[in-house]
């Protein structure tokens, strides 16, 4: 990792860009695989499963057995750890429902909001060299709690031409039965326009290597919506000489492993612990199974120092890190001063693997520093807020001249007319 | 207004079509005019005001001196009722703010989320016939409320080369200084990027014609996120034969007079009232100065009578209005049933209009459908979740097991390390 030492304001901007650079290539490979899915529906996405995926499926929909034999294919130890995972998970994430709460905002005028779920959801969960089960409990207990009505979810098979049983057992205790075997731009695809297997969706939750990024972004054209626009994952270490060097390593590592392209950010006042963090990422690496991993985003990495923690602070949120481990003797001032971030981790005991798995918060966070205007994935995720009011006759008439005034202000006298109509007459 | 009867389900993609086409020209001017301000910058925000609005301005910032004096150039009535509009909106708007609720999820475990505003916030204020400094406040009051620093509004010039001391009045009620006399795809490209006056900003929020709607959709190409994608605006109204005729009728009549493009729907079980809401209609629409506008705007309007309440429900569950009037006998039952609307009035002393101006809710609201899956601007709008966590020693021990063994699962041992790392050690 590079070492930087009190950078000046000028050069924040190149410090907080992301290794990420934009392919035209995939933006066309996109809008070609959207063409024939929306023209093909699911020949075409066979097609595309054994050309991406060199797998050839029959049937796109997993059937009601094999997701409820999974229990059986995976061992005692796995299924207790998932549903430890999923109490801590659905407990925070019910916590985050809304009562409603009615205001009299003048006598007579009572408005409110009402949450309703976003009834047609599709979770996108990536392939890849192990199943990402983590992230099924992650999009399917707060749409669980949130009570969408039609929710689906969509992964590429393995080699096997099969659905990995961790995955399929997440499934099974979010309550998820419509499950796809498709991946990539094309499964983004199907649940933009529908086929005649996949239904058509609102909205897209869930991660994706840089064709399903583009493609999540593409179909908000066709009318869908999406959690958040979607980058590599990236951590931000805050420590001062109150930091354990060898649990920072570690949280640095495990950040790292996640792909070439992710990144790890440590700030400190401490020449130090900087030194120490240092050597305890090379004692720690050597017996990772992703060290090549490791060494190649580690280059996409640095340790910087600044004397003064405001410089850390605004720093920090000028990054605008998916996440954050604030280890310092001073936890409570840093967290007072934070703007921007995705997922703040506090103390010693606290490593960002908590919240990948088990903790109870939310994985799936704003990256790029989209963390300035994006929340994570929760329950409200999976809801939209409707705004109700119902006014009385003398409640009307009490707002009845700001109303007309306003309108007739802005030229609408039909508008006025709305409300003249109603209390000139007996 | 066409009346159609009992329409089958299959008829119901059509009928919830919205008027509104795409134009790929605009498409094409807006990355133009992307262009040319991210290279230009404030020299072709003038170019392009003198060109589209026929206005030469020299100073594109609005001086502190004419926000001040607007006081003195709006009528004191006006002044009233955009005060008494303020209370009212800052009143709903302020109890939408949520507290901080640590939940224990296990012994030492403690996860909470907490809201912090979006910083720097772009709101578009549109020209047109008639300033529309109802909009101001819309935007204004929650991004107030919500505490974000850096809030900037761009409108465009009027032909005097001014703005309307009336939105001036708005800004300076709602504690906005950053003004710029600019709108259009140039306005909010201005805000992508940032130029010599104008700051880049992180959302954009605020309506706009179709120039303006495609620029913000294209804004997020550049990292920026927007309050919802827009369209023209529509109403449906339900009403059976506790309704009053002439109220619907000039409901309808309020909607219509936006735009030629703007969508009514009437449905109901009652054909008497329909054809009573008819004759309505032309009686009230005879002394209205927009009646041009509504003759048009009509012809893509509709009555549907439907026997059954229940299907009543589903159409309009699945047309998904931005506005719905609740105006029956039974509205708790319709208001039980409800899964997507953009904001609900109920009764017979609740237009539209009370919404648009005064109440206390928002007026800016998902549009074409889009509140299946979007709600409406509120305070919320403004502000981002983070999500936090801090825990014991004790309590990393007791979910030690199920991080590790699902980390190990999903091939990810650095992960796991983080954890082992800290529990192993004395």
């Amino acid at each position: 990792m590079n070492i930087i030492i009190n950078p000046s304001k000028s050069k924040w901007d190149s410090l907080t860009q992301r290794p990420y650079t934009e392919n035209n290539s995939v933006v066309d490979s996109v809008k070609e695989i959207f063409k024939n899915v929306q023209k093909n529906g699911d020949k075409s996405l066979i097609d595309y499963t054994l050309k991406f995926d060199n797998v050839k499926i029959d049937k796109l929909k997993v059937s009601e057995n094999l997701i409820n034999d999974s229990d059986d294919k995976i061992s005692s130890n796995l299924k207790k750890a998932i549903d430890l995972a999923y109490n801590n998970i659905y407990k925070f994430h019910s916590s985050q429902l809304q009562k409603k709460n009615i205001i009299e905002v003048q006598k007579g005028i009572n408005c409110w909001q009402e949450k309703r779920p976003i009834n047609n959801v599709g979770l996108y969960i990536p392939g890849g060299s192990a199943p990402l089960f983590s992230t099924v409990l992650m999009l399917g207990i707060p749409s669980l709690i949130a009570n969408c009505s039609n929710r689906i979810l969509c992964t590429p098979p393995n080699f096997k031409n099969e659905i990995a049983p961790e995955i399929l057992y997440a499934c099974k205790v979010c309550g998820i039965h419509n499950i796809f075997k498709v991946g990539g731009a094309q499964a983004i695809a199907a649940m933009t326009f529908g086929t005649e297997s996949i239904p058509k969706i609102d909205k897209i939750f869930g991660p994706g290597n840089q064709y399903v990024t583009e493609a999540k972004k593409y179909s908000m054209n066709y009318g869908l919506s999406i959690d958040m626009p979607a980058g590599p994952s990236e951590l931000l270490v805050l420590a001062d000489d109150s930091a354990n060097p060898k649990y920072v390593a570690s949280d640095l590592l495990s950040q790292a492993e996640h792909g070439i392209d992710s990144q790890v950010i440590l700030v400190s006042n401490s020449k130090a612990l900087i030194d120490e963090v240092s050597k305890e990422i090379k004692i720690q690496k050597k017996d990772l199974s992703r060290k090549e991993i490791i060494t190649k985003s580690l280059e996409n990495s640095k340790s910087i120092l600044f004397d003064s923690i405001d410089d850390s602070i605004d720093f920090i949120n000028e990054y605008a890190p998916e996440h954050y481990i604030i280890n310092t003797s001073n936890e409570e001032y840093c967290i007072s001063k934070l703007s921007n971030a995705g997922s703040v981790f506090i103390g010693n005991f606290t490593p960002e693997s908590a919240g990948d798995y088990a903790s109870g918060t939310n994985h799936t966070l704003p990256t790029n520093g989209y963390a300035k205007q994006y929340s994570g994935v929760n329950t409200d995720s999976f809801l939209k807020t409707i705004s109700f009011q119902k006014i009385s006759k003398s409640g009307l008439i009490s707002i009845s001249n700001a109303i007309e005034t306003m309108a007739l202000s802005e030229g609408l006298d039909a508008h006025k007319q709305a409300v003249s109509i109603r209390i000139n007459e007996n």
